[in-house]
């Protein structure tokens, strides 16, 4: 299909389908609408890319992205510093500050532990957070409840332990709003674990 | 939501969100994505932007995109000048070259007769069709099934019939490897009505 492409559409395609959730037909509908877009619209789009590629690095200290030193979140002087909350990327530091109720600090850890794609514990930053547990009294590993989350997350907590730091996972159940009937068995499983008191 | 993030990736999820089909969501996973790309790569993208913009434009016989001055079937001494088919874009003229079946030329619109968008005839090539009429003994006008492929199909019909040239529009009905049960009514109302002899 794509060797029928203008040499310059099927560039553009190309990179398009190279995007998360993009297949052949997305990529060329986006192209399509990059046509549309004005001379001065498409520059700003081709600049937006350069720009973030080049500003955007990882914080010194917990490894979320940033477009300084450090993020604004480890800059903030009022956060909790006795309280580290690990995730996997940044998408789930964005995810849980929206909820404005953790006040402690973070540690991102680039991925997570998954043998299958060569990828070991020495691959993540998981150094940097052994690194800078002094003063700190609770690690919250609030990577995500897959396969490899959890392995990551018993991993790091058997690194934790012997160092008497409060280990904590996040809650797992029903999401809020959710329904039973579509909830699959490991998550009812879980949530029937962990039941409370009301 | 949008403005917790970096500016340099609000930027970014900006210009993916203006995309066909690309919600808030999938404009952060694609911006996110695009931080994982290499410097090259990424350059690369940026280049493939500004040139498909600067390159690709529509040619100068029929409107369907091009690299040059007129697009490679315009340029093509083996097509058959006698006929031309309407369509609405040049990804309907993509489509219908993949069939290899078509042998004759094109006629981009650049849209439809829209009188919700402000879109009028004036607003099409549709000049530029009746320009290119000499020696055409067939016009198929190719617009999508909606009502403004509809209406669009009739006003150009309209035009070309006092000229005295034979005017054709694609079949309507089942697609094949379709299923009766989940065709439209108005699909079947047109299967039916456009039966023919086997």
């Amino acid at each position: 299909m794509a060797e029928e492409y203008l040499p310059a559409l099927e560039a553009l395609v190309l990179h398009f389908k190279r995007l998360p959730g993009i297949g052949p037909k997305s990529a060329l509908r986006m192209a399509f609408a990059l046509l549309d877009f004005t001379n001065e619209e498409a520059q700003d789009f081709a600049s937006a890319i350069i720009n973030a590629k080049e500003n955007i690095v990882p914080c010194e200290i917990c490894g979320h992205i940033c477009e300084g030193a450090r993020c604004d979140i480890c800059g903030d002087d009022r956060r909790d510093r006795s309280v580290i909350c690990v995730v996997e990327d940044s998408r789930a530091v964005m995810a849980l500050e929206k909820v404005r109720e953790y006040k402690g600090l973070y540690h991102v850890l680039g991925g997570t532990i998954s043998p299958m794609d060569g990828i070991g514990p020495d691959e993540l930053n998981i150094k940097t957070l052994l690194a800078r547990l002094d003063g700190v009294d609770e690690v919250i590993i609030a990577t995500n409840p897959t396969i490899e989350g959890e392995t990551t997350a018993m991993y790091i907590s058997k690194l934790l332990k012997p160092l008497g730091i409060k280990t904590t996972r996040l809650a797992y159940g029903v999401p809020v709003g959710g329904d039973l009937e579509y909830s699959d068995e490991v998550t009812l499983f879980r949530a029937i674990e962990g039941r409370r008191d009301i």
